[in-house]
């Protein structure tokens, strides 16, 4: 039982998660905290949160649990506001969607990253956000990798592995550079072609035929492109180097591709497909879970 | 009312018309036809048509209205081989995903294109094929789209309106070009796209980790990659310029963002993003039809 959860950033992943373990009797009192008291007071009447306050150290002075859920860009101000205000019981965990950098973070703040930091990532994003987007059921039957260090507490592993457990997520482990090479690859990658594939359309001749006539590809495609602008501005920022691997990859590929078209070389390109339905197949067989 | 609709390839579209004209009592007897027996087969067995025959002259012999729902590259030999044993009065039409082909192929074999042809794409694609995955739903709220030249015959293009109306479908014209333009865009390119970031990421050192933690993101946009390859091998082949126009400007835009988040310009990054989200949505708003 959690007796204090404090969520700075009470938006879709932290509004959710109040909501799941509230729900779930699995916490005595949730705060939130964030710069915008109407958000919060939003979050109140919406009974995700229990309270609320503005001031970061109050926030954290009698949590047990710390969750950050900032975009990524705010994690490194908000470590060094609460960093000498946290109880020496407390446990701060974060739901960022790049672990290398708030590793980095917690490292300059704190000196060494402290060994009741457990960084974690809930893969559960979708393309609305803010608290009116929450629902406790968000995380149900949806992965949670955490990324602890050598150094990082099995206690504290085990308490935000039971918080997450407790929303329905499945907690999993993985290296903190293995994370960020995957997620660059999952997530990061597809979401960077979706944002350039409608800023390339919304620039052509047809736009307006093109959302008129779009088939599912499309739609399927385009939808995370509408997801949080600074968020996806924060995580190409924050995971950079395995986004432009990524990238860099990726390209090469297109490019190969574009040469088969151009050269209209029919058994490479049927080749490139029937290879590529079939890896897809066999790995959404292999781990079919819940899609998001 | 139809009296014989003949339909070259009872699979995915094919047979999903073929339901829905017979659900809807609007066609008096459906006829497949094939080089594959034991498929036929199976679409008598699934109640799909009424009759079949491996003959394609057999096949058109009595038709009023011939629908070609078989891969873009085996349009000009079926049309080849039916040329001089269409009745005077049948209606020629297509399912092709792309248009100018289609007609020149059309022109190729009948010396100009004849104004009994009709040519049509229903937007109603799946990454599932074959008969099994054909349902009598397919095209309700889904949009086709007819391509007629300026000498097609206005019954004709009232009779294939009406057919497709009565399996559900929203018809709307477009001109040859702008279709394949705004096709190549919004379904082909999405397509090339999707296959080679599967492709791509099998080809990467995490390729379980990948899908084991694969997020909505790539599950959706993955999604795609399981359509049919001989299908999408032969859009890319006659679709070809379209398709590697829409390529160079996503390359371009592609680069230009990749560019953006090597200078790790999060301003830049952060007015393509807002900008693409907008358009996006006010888009989705605007063409709210029936997500496939």
């Amino acid at each position: 039982m959690i007796k204090q959860l404090t969520i700075f950033g009470v938006g879709l992943i932290g509004g959710s998660l109040a909501m799941a373990v509230r729900n779930a009797n699995a916490c005595e009192k949730v705060v939130g905290c964030s710069r915008n008291a109407d958000h919060l007071q939003q979050a109140i009447e919406l009974d995700v949160i229990d309270e609320f306050t503005l001031d970061p150290r109050e926030a954290v002075r009698k949590a047990d649990v710390v969750l950050l859920a900032v975009p990524m860009g705010a994690m490194e101000k908000i470590l060094k506001q609460i960093a000498d205000a946290l109880p020496t019981t407390a446990i701060v965990t974060d739901a960022g969607s790049s672990k290398a950098s708030v590793v980095a973070a917690a490292e300059r703040v704190f000196g060494s990253v402290p060994d009741f930091f457990v960084p974690a990532h809930p893969i559960a994003g979708r393309e609305k956000s803010g608290v009116t987007a929450a629902t406790p059921n968000l995380f149900v039957d949806h992965k949670v990798i955490l990324t602890p260090l050598e150094n990082t507490c099995p206690i504290a592993i085990q308490r935000v592995t039971r918080m997450w457990q407790t929303a329905g997520a499945q907690v999993q482990t993985l290296g903190v550079e293995q994370h960020d090479l995957v997620l660059a690859a999952t997530s990061h990658l597809p979401h960077v072609l979706a944002y350039s594939l409608v800023d390339t359309l919304s620039e052509t001749e047809y736009v307006d035929e093109i959302f008129q006539f779009a088939a599912g590809g499309f739609r399927d495609f385009s939808r995370i492109a509408s997801s949080d602008p600074v968020m996806w501005r924060d995580i190409c920022l924050e995971n950079k180097t395995a986004i432009l691997d990524a990238l860099r990859n990726f390209q090469d590929n297109l490019a190969e591709l574009q040469n088969f078209i151009d050269r209209s070389d029919g058994n490479a390109l049927l080749r490139i497909f029937t290879q590529a339905k079939m890896i897809r197949d066999e790995n959404v067989m292999k781990h079919k879970t819940k899609p998001e």
